[in-house]
């Protein structure tokens, strides 16, 4: 079971407030994640860690068949509801641990930097390739590697004289597992995975990797929030796009 | 066309020596590319940057049916022709950007440590799909991306007040490209590309990806060089698995 974070009463009015700025999330993953998308007309998708529904409502606007948003706030569940309502979304409070209670299947799971939440990356993937048709897509982003490391959490950008930044130093890459670190609040978990535990894990269930991005700022979005320049010291999202093989590969 | 430093006699000499004591490679790339082999019994096998041709000649003595060990630098070939000759293999002298001369097609491509000295990226992958056999593999290890990352060349290990490593500083992860470094001598290019760039290059050019290893040191292998503690911080190497597909995949 992942942690619930976003039923922290604290935490909740912080990631509201969010909002009112263009985030990391608008101005770097979301343009860049979206690029990867399919066809979806007609399609049958789970989203999982929908949040407020932004994403689950832009694939029933675009004429998904059905929208599945799965997220174990309460909370945002309640917005998404209110804000992100439409006759092909179904929202439900599910930790992405539970996915296997559903009972169909999908055309393509979504998922928009929930997985680094997930204490056992192995379980959920393989409980993604089942729930995927043949020829189904997963397209999900996460938290880059190089940010999740640090065991203390305390990776950080270093900078010059005149205050510009020009590195990024990390630790512990290597060791996988549980970091408990701030955002908002005290005590938040993150699980951390190198990019081999990651690419080899999705390939040795069945996946074929056809994208992984590393996303850096257009000049569109560098001239709304000119420190995205540090993006091209280190990343700070990864985006990987696989497939379910149609048929059985021998591989 | 890469650079031919190891025909740099200055740099021929010094990297000789690296053979009197136990290497980066010997005690971390070497046991853990070597796991991802497959049965190499009756296979052709390229050996690209084959240096001293240890890894040739170790396929050929495992039953290969054909090695071509292909390098740049000529001093590096006399030697292995001298010790690591065998019936099965053929050395020539060939830059991996000169491959498709090659007139027959391979069940493996390996490459060990070479393919960041590769300019063109791209076209080296869809020349080594371009020779292999359908069903065929691709196993090569490189710099990891956080070491050749740092423009300057100067990403750095820190240490604490007693002298132990804490955590790496890197920066410029993002900018693709040539890198002129030091190593024995001065002018030493490789060439930088992101992990996405990497895993995004093979999938598009039609590799399903099978294993992807980052490794790390084996208990055998610290105690050999206590220093190695410090591949948990952050990696020296990425070694990748891909295969061409027996059949067209519609992926």
């Amino acid at each position: 079971m992942s942690q619930n974070i976003y039923d922290n009463e604290i935490f909740f009015i912080e990631y509201m407030k969010l909002r009112n700025e263009k985030s990391y999330n608008d101005l770097l993953e979301q343009p860049e994640i979206n690029k990867l998308l399919p066809d979806i007309k007609g399609k049958t998708i789970l989203d999982i860690g929908c949040g407020y529904g932004h994403n689950s409502l832009l694939f029933a606007q675009n004429g998904a068949k059905k929208v599945i948003g799965i997220d174990i706030s309460q909370k945002m569940l309640e917005v998404a509801k209110k804000e992100s309502c439409h006759p092909c979304i179904e929202y439900r409070q599910m930790d992405m641990s539970e996915i296997l209670a559903l009972t169909q299947k999908f055309d393509m799971v979504y998922s928009s930097l929930a997985f680094h939440y997930a204490e056992n990356f192995q379980k959920l993937i393989k409980d993604v390739y089942d729930l995927l048709n043949k020829g189904g897509y997963l397209i999900y982003s996460q938290e880059h590697p190089i940010v999740t490391a640090t065991m203390d959490c305390k990776g950080h950008h270093n900078l010059d004289e005149n205050g510009n930044f020009v590195s990024y130093t990390f630790s512990d890459y290597a060791k996988s597992g549980q970091r408990v670190g701030t955002w908002f609040v005290d005590g938040v978990i993150n699980y951390h995975r190198s990019m081999g535990e990651i690419v080899s894990t999705l390939a040795h269930t069945g996946f074929m990797i056809t994208d992984m991005i590393e996303p850096t700022p257009e000049a569109w979005a560098l001239e709304e929030k000119p420190d995205l320049m540090k993006e091209f010291i280190k990343p700070t999202f990864l985006i990987i796009k696989a497939r379910k093989s149609e048929f059985s590969c021998d591989c």
